[in-house]
This record gives structure tokens, C-alpha cells and sequence, in this order.
């Protein structure tokens, strides 16, 4: 943490500013240049919110500016190898490129099965679905509850691929982590850290997506909330920020998927199908999303997207999905990392 | 709703929306222009989000564009006058400006204390403060929880001013309820559906926060479900979005206050202390946003801002606090609804 | 400027960045922490864009943190009292809210004059009519150009007031002067650098609209722009930024006019027309810019804005600018400065 | 385009509409509903944009909402085929990928040279360089001009590549085409019309960059103005646009990419130089943009970045430029499109 001083400041002010930082166990350190006076505060424990909150309002002080990363545990200078999540037979994070795909919401038996038929037929690797749902408004369609989870769970072992669905609210971890292999948090709930908290007691996976409007500095901060529970199991989830380009429903920023790897340790996914909106945009991003390094993609595949109970305009139908996996294949592995085999 | 038609739409595709809409028990009315044809569908009923979907993916359609609003309980079509909400005798949304102030976090008996005493002193009507406070980092300060309820309610009889105070996840709803005059939901759980349904079906008034990055409709939407739960006493609460901007914390979206009085019959008030983050800026923008049209605003007051657990940066001092209320008196009654008073 | 070490770097490495430094002039000063090393770079000049640039990506370097503002010659630490700007008798910057009005595009001899009158009549200051016009498409109306000038020109002189108008490209700028009292540069210009070059070569005030996207750390600079050029008669506008909320056509950033009046002598108004982009919005958008201390407010007024050939939606009726006017008053004198009168 | 009535509009006030709409010489078709009535406007020409704005103020309207894009000879409807813009032996827009790289700016003969000559070495097909650098700030470098572009014509010829350079203003247009093959507009002169119309009269192949805030509608008009002079060779870049995060110097917009190939027949590229302002995500970034479909991509290239006057913290080594040529070639190949060659 550097504190910069006001040209003003006087040296009552500054040693008072000094006796605060050493009254929290750490050192200033002072530079006087022609222009401005800092201090630089040198010490042991990375997270000083308090201090550095307190000091900004001190009288002198013009600014003070964090030189450490606020997060800890899924930082990559705590752990450098990265983290790989096995589930089932398949490795998140590792040498292959992972394919979850099906309903945003499970529908009915059959709408479940078929989709899980066809996401194992094309080669994709987990079963994804819904039983609940967050809907923008009250009036819409909430998901099937227990009954969905039980649907997707059998679909999923009918097939032999493991699930992946959404869990709203704390009192539903323990019912959901039932029937699942990967808890998912969604954007709206990024920072629900009671929810972050309670799946950080479990020792499920968790797929925690990105907030709509979150940096990713704040988005590794959720992240820590569930490792500094003690589970170490955190896939990440990138699915298109809120910008002022209305053309796609979201932005989806490729570019976090490099970064976050060069940041942190965890394994990093891509949801074109969120990300953009349109289902003709899903392909290309997807391709994109696996060239920048992506440990896997997330796509919305529907048995008939035209009569889908949700989101409809972004799912693919089992011959684009059929489609998209053609076209992966050889762009997974020019990139280097090949779509992930067991 | 409105379906635009692709130029080489089809007569078969044609007929085939057309079924599609009066399945739903609806109309749809063509009209063929020289450049593109239309389907006007028209009902009763002004929430048909399946319907949406399924149609904007149907074959030989461009574009679906929704003609009427998605709440329905909060519009001001369905209830004309404003609401007002009174909170022991404090009227929110009536003839007065009502100012809500108090700390952050509630930190200490005698913090509270002081600070109500304070809030009291210089006029303002509610006390707020937190005992279960979001905080981006899992290694910050979170709350004093059932203690700082307490402390807050107690603070709030000793001087005689109702409370305000968060609520972040349903199991606590019951907790808060018990000692609080007013729930508050935060910015970060303006999606949390489970938290808004289950403040829904309390008897309490609850101010809701605006998302960081929610669209007034979207806001809408989420104050649309604590008022489909049965619960009609929402206060709505701008705080600020995300913008590029990095200067301030948030951007206050002032021109939301007085859209959103177009929109809805429910009262609105600014927070100007989250909204700017920077606490010089506090006093200018509760002025913009009471000449606005604000039914009130929410102020940090703190003893001693530079100790503050949380947020001291954007805490006003007491006597900045009472600065802001006598600048205030004037610019009320000038806007044409003078500060509350019984 | 403050050079943060990566925690690896080697004395080699530091060495090589303390030597850069000292070429530059500079001198550098190390503080070695338990965690962290920094370089605080001390000496003259301000501004060291390239030094800052070429350390940044030395190797050992992690991060270089600038301390002092880029610009220097609008800000409050180069000039302490606040620029007041003369224009005829008006005095924008002084003691008085000053009311800039008009229609966005001059049309005809006759709607020019019309508004001149209203605008006058019901106590406007300037007036505004733009004779070249930006516009998003080329197949729309792109103002009368010279006629135009002549024209507002013209009415402006038989009111009785001093006029506005903008200039879109540096050849015109010449011409422009010609007829105008105060030359504006518009957002889609704020950082054509060219054409500030040519504004500030002038010695006419030049009102400089804020960006769409732009910070207000590049607004300032691009004032920096003109005034470096010797003309230090520049009034700053916030005229609404781009975020993701469509249901207004920009978001008027109320909360830069305190900070800009924080940060620089310059004054700065407010324009709620294109703010807002509705014409409902406009008069509680006024009252709230002026009470949050802009130094004054430009409005767009038409005599019929069913028929204006621009922005015909975001316009203000003779009527309703009398009415905002009325309601002004009051709000302008409580907030500690009245409209200004000669 | 289609008139929304409010609910409550008299029949004076639909028959005033009525009449408006045929006065401009179209025709409005009346669907009542039950609950809305809506006025279908049909007729020929697709771009009314005085008459929407003018229909939007009237009395019993509620909304107005255009369906048809407002660009047209950039629109795909007007011209299915992509077009293909050759620039000496080189392709833009065919079958293969074009690779655009060079120095942000023109510092030395020597530094253009050693450029051409290693982005010749390595397989790019066309050299940039900037004579006129636009500068957020007044007190850096601006460029070379007229010397900076006889060093980059001289320094193409040398080694056997076409160039591009960017114009700031009209009166340099043509100087600047004297010496380049492509005229590029930057991202703050998106919208500086005089230049657009400027360049249109040009016959030289123009690169428009997309502004830092410019909805995708918004640059295809731009490109529009440039086409509606007869200029009918314009490249689109994608650079990156202005978000909430600033982790990145942008967000680089993929989806932008293939949403673009749907929209228009013009080639498309992108720039993850600018577009995310850090050297290490260029080459992934670069992988992502050509796996979704660019046309080609503009990469910063630099002897030596760290004594670069522009941009250093952006622009690859000559070996990172080699490296991201030989894992850009697989990737090309593998999306279906190899990297250009004669």
C-alpha cells in the first residue's frame, strides 16, 4: 500500500499518518520528492482493507493506492501449478478441452433424455440443466424444482455423463449437491456470499459464473470466499459482461479468459450461449473462446429451441450442436489442446 | 407484441406463427407493407414471455418487439396515485422529503448511540446502519449480525427514530424483521429471487436497492416480486451504476428518479454516499437528487469517519451532516416539498 | 510516478530501472518491504508519459502507479480562483446560474427568431442553434451551414443576446468566429485533436462537450489542448455519458459537475436535453444540476418540436422553458446562487 | 417503422397521425387491439428518420419502433457477396486471413525498416505505422508527419509491402493518400463526419476503426458515410470497446465479429493490440479473433517496446511476433481460412 500525500501536508499530519500505520503492526516507509511526499507500508499480511480505508480519510493524505492482490488462496502466486477438478471421469483444467452441454432448463423426462443422448452422441462431456431457474420476472417460468434435479440426474446417469446445475439460495445446497456432480453459481448471484459461503462447506465442485457488471479482481474475491471455506474445487465461468452494445445481449469478454489464467490457478470456462444471445454467434465465440485457452465451454443445446420454456433464441439444436463439435475438433487442437478424451 | 417478418418470409412460415399466437389465445393482425410484412398480436393478458421467445425463433421471423411493459402491480397503469408508506410516523412518499442517515456498519453501543442522537439532533427521520453487511472480500469486516440488530433497534427507541437495516439471505428475513422497521435489500441481491419473494411475504415496508447494473425495468421487475408475494410497500432506492468511470465509486443515475416516478406509483430515494463513494460529493448530489423529485435520501454519519470499519471514505462527519441538512431546508421547499416533518 | 517490483526481480533488473529513471532527470528512491519493493520516481515535471510507458514493461516490473495529474494548466493547483468567463454581459463562472437556450438546428429565419424571443423573454442568457450538425446517419439533415450561422447571428442581435454554436471541423473554425459568440465542440469531437488545436489558437470561449465515453480525466485534458494553446476561455459541458441503461438516451453524470469543480478553475454547465433525450426529464435534470453547483444549464427549445427537424423529442415547448424557468428560480437562489443577472 | 398509440389517444389524434405519415408519402396501416393500437407504417423508402422523430411527439403516441436497419449499402440486403478489397498483391475480405502489423507510431528510418523488414520475415502481409498519433494528452508525442510517412512508404517499398497510416483531419487526407495504399480513420474520429466524408471521395481502400463507444448500428453507419461518397472499399476493425472493467485497456468485442459478417458484406479484422492494451493477451486474442471469423488482425510490433514513444506496454518483440505467427497458421487453417498468401 502506498499512501500519497497532499503537497500540503504538514508533519503533524504525517506523523500522525505514520503512528496509524505502526499502530497496525506494519512499517512506513517515507519518500519526500520535489513534488510530492509518499509513503510506501511495507509488511507482512496482504489484506488491510480496514487500514487503508482509514488512512485514506486522514488529514494530508491525497490518496492511497493497494500494491497486493485482495485475494489469496486462488491466486497464482500461492499455488502456480493449476488446479485440476476431476468429475466423474473428466478433467477440468487439464490437458483437454471440456464440453458441458444441454437445456437452459429441464423441461420433461424425454426433453432431458434426448438431450443427453445427443450432447454424449457428438462427444460432449457433462450434462447441463436447470430445475432452478432465476427469471427476470415473477410472472415467468422458475424451473421444475426437486422433480428437475431427479430428471437430470437420471438423464445424466442414463447416459453416463455427469450433471451440472444451478443452486439459487442457501437452503438448497444440501438438496441440490444430492443429485449433482458440479454446483453452478450463476452472474446474478456472484456475490450472494452467503450462498458462496455455504457451497464452500460442501465438497462439490463449484462452477461460480462471472457477474454481469463484476471486474475480475472482484470476481476472484467470490472465488475466495468458497476456497477460503475450504473447498479448493472452483471452476470459473465467463458468460458475457452488461455494456452499452444492445446487439448481443451480452459482451463476451474473451479476453479475461487469458488474463484470469495468468491471474489465478483455477480453471477457466467460456458460455457463448449467455455471452451472446443469438444462437447463429454461438459457434464462432465458442471456437474463439477455446483459441484464447479456454479449459472448456458451456453450450445451450435444445431438442426444439423453438418451443424451449427458456432461452429459446440462444440454444442449438442437436444438428448445430453436431455441427459445432465438427468444427471444435480441429481448432481444439491447432490451439494446442485437444477436445478432452478419457 | 409486434413480429417482424424476414423479407423472403414464406406464406407456409406465415401461417404457421399465425397458429402459434392463437394457440396462446391470442390475435395476430398482418399487414403487409411494400418492404416488410407485420404481425401486431393483440390480447389481454400483458405478460407472454414463452410466447416471446418461441416465436422469435420460429422460421421466416427477423425481430419480436414487446409493446407493453413486463410489471404490471408496480405500473403506474395499474395504480395511479402514489403510494405512501408510513413508517411510525414517518410518511415515505407523501408531501415531505425524508432523510435516512446513520453508519455503515453498526459498530458499538455507543457508536449507534451517538450517531442517532446526531441523526435525531439535526433532523433527519430514520436510522440506518448495518449488522450484516456484503463485503467483497471474505477477509473484510462483515457485521456484528443479532448483536448489531440490537444495538441498532435499541439506539433507535433510546433517541425515537424507526430503523432501517439489511437483510442478505431468506433465513435471516424472520431475524431482521424482529428488530427492524424497515428491510433493506441490497444492490448486490436485487436478482436474489428467493430473498425477494420471501421479503414478499412479510408485512414489513422494504427498500430495495438498484443493481449495479440493472435497467429500470429490470428494478422494476425485482420490486414486481415482493409485490406479487403480497407484500405493496416498496421503496425504491438509486444508488448508483457501473459505468467506465472510475472517478467515483458509481455513477448516481439521477435521471432515474424522476423516469422511475413516470413509471411507478412507489416512492424513490438516492443514496448519494454509495452512489459517489467520495464523501465532498455527498452534500452536492442529495441536493440534485431532492431538486430532482427524490422522496427522500440515504446519508453515511459516522462519529469519527476516519475509524469507520466500513466505507469511512464516503461517511459524513456530524457536523458535515448537519451542513448538509441546512443546506438542504432551503433547496427542499424550493423544489416544492419542504423536509418532512410530523 | 511509483514503480511496484514483482517480487522476483533481480538487483540486475533493478539497477537497469533506476538507471532509465535517472536518464529521464528523475531520481528514483527504493523502498524494500517484506512483500514488496517500490520505486518512487521524484522530481519536476509533471507529465512523463513515455518514461512511464517504457518502465511498465522492464523486466522486474509489475506495475507502474502515476501520482500526479496529467494535466496542468485547467487544474485547481496551477490556478486557485475560478475562471469567469465574459461573454458580452453575461458571466459564465460568476455569481449567477446562467441559462443557455435553443433549438438544436436553425431551420428558418423565422423559427430562429421565434425562439430568440421566447428565450429572452422568459429570461435565457445565450443563444444556442447549431447550423452544422453532427449526425449517426448521412441520410439525415446536416444543418444550413453558413445561412445557418447568418441567421442565429442575426437573431441573436435583435434580441439582445450573445449566441453559441457549434463547429465541426477545423476549416470551418474561421468562419464560425465569424458569427459566433462561443464556439462548441461537441462529444463525438472532444478528442479531435485537431480541431481543439485550431479552438485554442482563437480568442473566442470555447464550451467543450464531454465524450460519450470519456472519463473526466480525458475531458480535462482535452480542455489541456486548448488552453495549451493560449486560449484559457473554456467552459466545460456534461452532457450524459454512454452506459448500458437505454430507457434514457445517455446518463447525465451530475456528480462530475462537483467533482470538475473540485479539479479545475474552469466553469461547468449541464445539458439535460441530450442528458436525458426526453423532453420530461429535462426540467427536474435542470433543477438537479444547478443544485448540485453547475455554473449554469444549456436547454434545447423549439417552437414546435413536432416539427423540428432534430432531436424534436428531447425539446422543450415555449411553454414548458417558461415553466422551467419559473421553477428554476427559486431552486437556484436556494442552492446559494441565483440566474444571473446583469 | 411502427407507431405505439397510448392506450388512452383520442380518434382526433390517430386521424392527425394518420394524416403525417401521408403527408411524407406512405401509408399507415391501423391494428386495434384490446389492449393497444398500433399504426404499421409502410412504404419505399427505408430511411424516414425526420418523420420518426417527428411521429414520436405527437399527441396518443407512445412509442415509435423502425424495423429496418438504417444503413443500406453497407447492409448485406444491398449486396450479398462479401467484397474484396485488393491492396497491391494482398486480399482483404477473400479466402484467406490478411495480417496487419507494424509500430503504433513512425519513430526512425532504422525502427521502420528493422519493423518492415522482421514483419516481412515472418509472413505479415501489410506494414502500419502512425505519422499522425491522435494523443489523449498535449504534452506527448504526436508524430512525425510528413517525415514519419515518406519513412513507412519508403520502408513498404523496401521490403515489398503495402501500408496503411492513419489521417487525424480532412485537409491531411491528401497528403496521407500520397503515400499510403490504406487510409485508416481512428477510433476517435468514428464519428468526425467531415473526415468520413472526406475519405469517401478518396479511392483509396479505407480502414475504419470502431468507436470506443459505438454500438455496432453506429459503425456501420459511419462506414455508410464513407460508401455514400463512392467510396466502396472500407475495412472494419474491431478494437475494442470502453467497459466498466479495467483490467484490460479495452474489451475486445469477438462477438462484434461474426455479428458484423451477418450485417454487412465488408471485411472485418481486429485489433487486440489497442483492444486489450497488455503484449501477453495479444497472441491469444489474436487466435480468438481469427477463430471467429475475422477477416484479418492489426498486431503492434516493436524492435524494442520498451523505449517505444507509443504504446510500448502493448507491442510484441519481433520474436513474440514470430511466435504468434506460427501459432496463428494451425489455427487459420483449422477455422477453415489459412492465412493469406499470394
Amino acid at each position: 500500500m502506498i499512501v500519497v500525500l497532499r503537497p500540503e501536508a504538514r508533519e503533524d499530519e504525517i506523523e500522525s499518518i505514520m503512528g496509524r500505520i505502526e499502530r497496525s503492526g506494519l512499517k512506513g516507509v517515507l519518500t519526500r520528492g520535489s513534488e510530492r511526499t509518499i509513503i510506501g507500508v511495507v509488511g507482512v499480511d496482504p489484506v488491510l482493507p480496514d487500514l487503508r480505508d482509514d488512512v485514506e480519510i486522514m488529514p494530508g493524505v491525497e490518496e492511497v493506492i493497494p500494491i497486493t492482490k485482495p485475494y489469496k488462496l486462488c491466486s497464482r502466486e500461492f499455488q502456480s501449478e493449476r488446479t485440476v477438478i476431476q468429475v466423474g471421469r473428466v478433467k477440468i483444467g487439464g490437458d483437454g478441452v471440456v464440453v458441458i452441454a444441454g437445456p437452459c432448463a429441464v423441461e420433461t423426462e424425454e426433453q432431458i433424455l434426448d438431450t443427453a443422448r445427443a450432447v454424449k452422441r457428438w462427444g460432449g462431456h457433462i450434462l447441463r440443466g436447470g430445475a432452478f431457474k432465476p427469471s427476470t420476472s415473477p410472472y415467468h417460468f422458475r424451473g421444475l424444482g426437486r422433480e428437475g434435479l431427479k430428471m437430470l440426474s437420471e438423464a445424466g446417469k442414463e447416459v453416463g455423463l455427469p450433471v451440472i446445475t444451478e443452486v439459487l439460495t442457501p437452503k438448497d445446497v444440501e438438496l441440490v449437491v444430492e443429485y449433482t456432480d458440479i454446483l453452478q453459481i450463476g452472474a446474478r448471484n456472484m456475490q450472494n456470499f452467503i450462498l458462496l459461503d455455504e457451497a464452500g462447506r460442501t465438497r462439490k465442485p463449484v462452477m461460480l459464473k462471472r457477474g454481469m457488471s463484476a471486474k475480475v479482481e472482484e470476481w476472484l474475491l467470490a472465488a475466495e470466499y468458497i476456497l477460503s471455506q475450504g473447498n479448493r474445487q472452483v471452476i470459473l465461468c465467463e458468460r458475457g459482461i452488461r455494456t452499452f452494445e444492445s446487439a448481443t445481449r451480452n459482451t463476451l469478454d474473451i479476453s479475461a479468459i487469458p488474463l484470469v489464467h495468468k491471474l489465478t490457478h483455477l480453471p477457466v470456462i467460456a458460455d457463448p450461449s449467455h455471452g451472446t444471445g443469438k444462437w447463429y454467434l454461438v459457434t464462432p465465440l465458442t471456437l474463439a473462446a477455446v483459441a484464447a485457452g479456454a479449459d472448456g465451454v458451456m453450450i445451450e443445446v435444445h431438442p426444439s429451441p423453438d418451443t424451449a420454456l427458456k432461452d429459446g433464441a440462444q440454444s442449438l439444436t442437436f444438428d448445430h450442436f453436431a455441427d459445432l463439435m465438427r468444427r471444435l475438433a480441429p481448432v481444439a487442437e491447432a490451439s494446442g489442446r485437444p477436445i478432452f478424451s478419457t
